[in-house]
Order: structure tokens, then C-alpha cells, then sequence
């Protein structure tokens, strides 16, 4: 089988990837927690994306290698382009997708810090997105033992021989121990809940199946998929919140599923800090939680055709549809199939080489 | 949330659905391996389908209330239809699931014993099966924590709340410590492989996504699938075997699909004591090996027309499939697929009341 993996969460000594990994972190406040990851991340370049006041400075630990950009930076370089970038929203991160020149990305949020596995040992999380990324996934059978390619796992039987080549990973999700990525009505419902299960796996998702796509710890190959890791339009200004990755997750695994690429998820587990307000998040919410009862079936019947061969080609033809079934739900999804052109064009211009 | 568990792998006070339960077990031998399950077992009925010389007598321990048949006692009872019955083959457990009068199955094989969770407890492997079948499933969306049903889970942010009633649960697949359940190549290629990671994990397999199941560690509702549950022709007089559980899974699941219900797999683990030779295997095994890479993209393409209300309509209807389009593969799956509805008769003669 290929691409065994050999232990995890251990401190490697040539850091995997290197210089081809970035790692991009939207903010508005300080980046102390990057302390706690300094040993995992300080070998690898950062984007920080800063979020909200401009004229404000974030302070980042020294010893870090980062670029930052703040909103009169992304105004300058995207120009009326710029539009298609969310103002005071997490989702401004997907500005660093695009500005980055390397191969993957991984995004993590400012709260959330080291987990440690059962055994007490720091998770190095950055290490086992990278092993999830270069080996393949399995979107055409399910495996019970979940993924194959890991030490100790294989295909058990009854797995057709043909499919065990597997196919290649664009996208590999974590997951989150303490605080558990749940909306507002379920942070209301039960305040006190933690995930403290820690599930020893990763699967892929099948093609086919839907899921939700939470930015709090992703990773991803921009090469393969970076096109339709597009966080749409939330925040300042826009009817939603909190729907900017959920957004970017539908569009990435019908796109994954079009064009032959796996989704993975499960491991690795970051330490999630604080719960946001649910008050706030309700807010932002209750347009999506309704809107998303639509969105569901449009994103599980959309068929892109033959003719969309690149992940910029999909995403084009997406927006249409987007605006042909979904404009009829509000006039917002008019104007984001529109932003969804225009992060295309943006997306083109700042990466000519790739162009789809 | 609906259906939520207690803490798993206790001994319950009163079992779960005691009156309600049949354990099937296939066997060649005398049962000692129950003196180990005793605390988990005993309070339940027994169904042993002897498989091979019916002059040997297969002794029980003492205290388990059981019923046993021989291959003399199947051909009594089903007469000229008894030829559905695989002899030589473990698949001859399907015998046990159409003489039950309950409503679920559990089945295990006799070189199963009790595992241990990473605490060191014995688990309950019975009793978890009993939860996953009696929480629903999630076949329409994936939900990244795994079974929102669980203790200290819940369906995360971005998760239609129209699909949070989820979908009844027919089947539960439970998995195995130590040896995996392998084919022959994978067995050579590996004889020293355990499986030692312990995954808490329980999940739905999607909707449209097929998977092995294997018969080692499986529970079912009988009312719901039981008809599905035909382990097809193998062993004695057949040209393949340990195939059986794999054809009952991709008919169960095609047809779980087909009506709406769910399929769980994860826990509970068992402990698989010994791994069957590699070399008897690849006998028995080569032709399905071969065969099974027309097989699944026949099953992932199976549509079942809308007047397959029941689940033997489904499976008769699956029948006259396997007929048309598998018939040319080898003369073996027209013989199979006149054994599937000689099953259905079967059923239905000793199920009277549950006529599909």
C-alpha cells in the first residue's frame, strides 16, 4: 500500500513541507497563542489576515516568519475586486489562499490551542494535516477500519482491489476537542458541553455525501483545490455569519466529487479555548439556519458538466447555478454569485500560472 | 436530541430487549468461547446453526437457553427449499435469522471473545449494538463528531436541522481487536498485522456509499431488513466463499437506501482471536476477488423501482438484477440469483404474519 505514515504528534526533525506549506490565521487581536504552537509552526511561513480596524497593530511573537495584511492592504492589492472579501469576519482568511505561492495551506483559528492525545503527548497537529494531505483518500467505498494508509490499517476484506490506489486528498479537516463547533441554538441548549471523546481516526467522506465544513483547523492543497476554498460573503454588511466555511465546504466537496479529489476528516484534534457568544452567533445565524434547509438539497443535486475541468471552470458554473436556484431564496445570493466571479478573476490574476 | 445512551460496556441490571433479542451462531465446534460472553449472553435466547457432519453433537455450556439445528434439522424444516442454505460455510447462519421470532439479530462467530476498551473494561458488545440499533442514523449528511446520538455529542454547526430526527436504524456493524478482518492477498502480505487501535467511534455510513460488512460482530432489526440478510450460496458445492457476508451487505445496504433506513458502523469492538489460513482462503476466496470488481459497480448503480415498498419486494426485485446483468459473469449468479427468491419464499412460509 502506499504512503504509509510512521508515528504521530512527534516534533519532526525536518519539518514536513517546509516551504510549501503556509499557514494562514485571520485576526483582530494579538497573537500570543502562537507561543503554544511555536515549536510546530515557527519553521513555516505565516499569513496573517487582520480582521476589522486597519490602524491597529497585532503584535506577533518574535522568531516567527509571517507577512500580515489588513483591510487597506487587501483594498490596495485586489482593488474594486476587493468587494469579494468579507469585512470584519473570519472569513477575510480565504484573502491569504490567494496571496499565498504555496502548494498547501493550513488555517487555524487564534483560539485554539495544542490538544494532547489520550497518552498526554502534545498533538502536533500541522504534522498529521500533512500525512492526511499526501496520502489518498477513499471516496468510492467505505473502508471499516477507516484509513487504510495508516500504520496498523489496511483494507479489510471485501474492498475492491481495483479502488485501493485510492484517490488524491485536496482536503484534510480536524476536529476539535473542549469546545465542540456547534451553532447557536445547540451552544444554547447545552452551555456545558465538551467534546473530550477523542476518536483515533480519519475517514474519508464518500462521494456524494455532504458535510460540515468547519475553518477552525483545515488544511488543504491549494494546487488541487485552492479555487473553491472561497469563504463567500460574511460579516459587516451581509445578511450571515458563521456560514463562511460551512459555504466553502459545499462548493469544495461537490467541486472534490466533479473532479475525482478526496475529503478527509477526523484527526488531527486541536484544544478549542472559548465558546463564542451565542447570543451574537444567533444573530449572524438565523439567516443560515434557515436558508441552509435550501441549500442542502441545491448543493446534493447540483451535477457540474463535462466541460469543467479545473477547479476555476467548476466554480464559475457553480456561481450560475447559484444564482439561477438560489437567487429566488434572496436577492444575498444574487450578489454572491456574483463575488464568487469576481474571487475567480481575483484568484487568476494573483496566481496567472494556474490559471483554470 | 432523540435516544440518548448511558455510559457504555456495563452489565445491565435488566438487559436491553431480553424478550426481544436472538444471538445466531454458525458452529463446527463445541461452544466453550460463551463461558467468556456468560454475563452478557445468558439472559438471552440462542439460535446455533451447526454447520457440517449433523452426527456430531456440539455441546453448549451449561445454563444458556438455546435452540439448535443441524443441517438435517434445515432440510425438515424448509424441505426442497432448504437448497438456499449454504452447507460447509458459515454462511449457514442465515437460517438462524429466519427461524427467529424476534425482532433483532445479534450474530457472532465462534472465535470472537470479549475485547477490552482502553480502560482496561470488558466491553459489552451486545449491549452497544443494542444502543446503535435502537438510536437512528444519519444517511443524508455526515456529521463530523460521529453519532450525534452519543453522550456528549451532538450534531455540529452547519447540520440541517430538517435532518436531525435522522433515519431509523436497521443494521449495526460492529468491528475487531486484534486480528482484522483481511483477505487472503492482505493476510499473506501481512501475517503479522493486529488491529490494535480502539476508535470510539460510531457513524453512519451515507447514503449511496457501499461498504464490507462483515458477519463476525453484526446486529440487525429483523422487522426491518431481516429478508436482506441472505448470505447467499457458499462453501460445500460452490465455486466461492467468504463472500457471504459481503453479498449480504451490499444487498442490505442497496436496500436500507432504497427504503430509508440507516446503517451503523464502529463500535463494539471484539476480540478476534485467531486469523483463518491464507491459503484455504485465496481458494475460497479468488473467484470473489475477481468477480467482486463487477459486482460493486452493479450495486452502486442498482435503482429499485418504486413499487419495491417492502423489503422483499426489494429483494426480489434485486434478484432478477442480479439475473440480467450479473448472469454473464459466470452461470454461478443465475444459480444465485434463483436462491435469493427461494429465500424470500423461505421467509415468508416461516414469517406469515410479516409477508412482504
Amino acid at each position: 500500500m502506499a504512503g504509509k505514515e510512521s508515528s504521530s504528534s512527534s516534533i519532526p526533525n525536518t519539518p514536513l513541507l517546509k516551504d510549501e506549506l503556509d499557514i494562514v490565521i485571520p485576526t483582530i487581536r494579538n497573537l500570543d497563542f502562537l507561543e503554544m504552537w511555536r515549536p510546530f509552526f515557527q519553521p513555516y511561513h505565516l499569513i496573517i489576515v487582520q480582521d476589522g480596524d486597519p490602524s491597529k497593530t497585532i503584535k506577533v511573537p518574535e522568531g516567527f516568519d509571517y507577512e500580515l495584511y489588513n483591510r487597506n492592504d487587501i483594498n490596495r492589492i485586489l482593488g474594486p475586486k476587493s468587494s469579494c472579501i468579507s469585512f470584519k469576519d473570519s472569513a477575510c482568511r480565504c484573502f491569504g489562499y490567494m496571496v499565498s505561492k504555496k502548494k498547501y495551506i493550513y488555517t487555524i483559528d487564534d483560539d485554539c490551542f495544542v490538544a494532547k492525545d489520550p497518552s498526554g503527548k502534545e498533538i502536533n497537529a500541522l504534522e498529521q494535516h500533512i500525512k492526511n494531505l499526501l496520502t489518498p483518500s477513499t471516496p468510492y467505498f467505505f473502508n471499516t477500519l477507516y484509513d487504510p494508509y495508516r500504520e496498523g490499517a489496511d483494507f479489510v476484506r471485501g474492498y475492491p482491489f481495483s479502488l485501493r490506489e485510492g484517490a488524491q486528498t485536496a482536503v484534510s479537516h480536524g476536529l476539535w476537542l473542549n469546545i465542540p463547533d456547534y451553532d447557536a441554538p445547540t451552544q444554547l441548549v447545552k452551555p456545558r458541553e465538551r467534546n473530550t471523546r477523542y476518536v483515533d481516526a480519519i475517514l474519508t467522506i464518500p462521494k456524494g455525501t455532504l458535510f460540515p465544513m468547519c475553518g477552525m483547523n483545515l488544511a488543504f492543497d491549494r494546487e488541487l483545490i485552492g479555487p473553491a476554498m472561497y469563504f463567500g460573503l460574511m460579516g459587516d454588511g451581509q445578511p450571515i455569519g458563521r456560514y463562511d466555511d460551512m459555504w466553502a465546504g459545499w462548493c469544495t466537496k461537490v467541486i472534490c466529487d466533479h473532479l475525482g479529489l478526496g475529503v478527509k476528516t477526523g484527526l488531527p484534534y486541536i484544544w478549542h479555548s472559548k465558546a463564542s457568544n451565542p447570543f451574537v452567533n444567533l444573530k449572524k445565524e438565523y439567516n443560515g439556519i434557515f436558508w441552509q434547509e435550501e441549500l442542502i438539497p441545491f448543493f446534493q443535486s447540483v451535477v457540474l458538466s463535462k466541460d469543467c475541468s479545473t477547479v476555476q471552470k467548476c466554480y464559475v458554473e457553480l456561481s450560475k447555478q447559484v444564482r439561477e436556484k438560489l437567487g429566488k431564496i434572496d436577492p444575498y445570493f444574487n450578489k454572491l454569485a456574483d463575488a464568487m466571479v469576481t474571487w475567480i478573476e481575483a484568484w487568476d490574476e494573483l496566481n496567472p500560472s494556474a490559471k483554470g
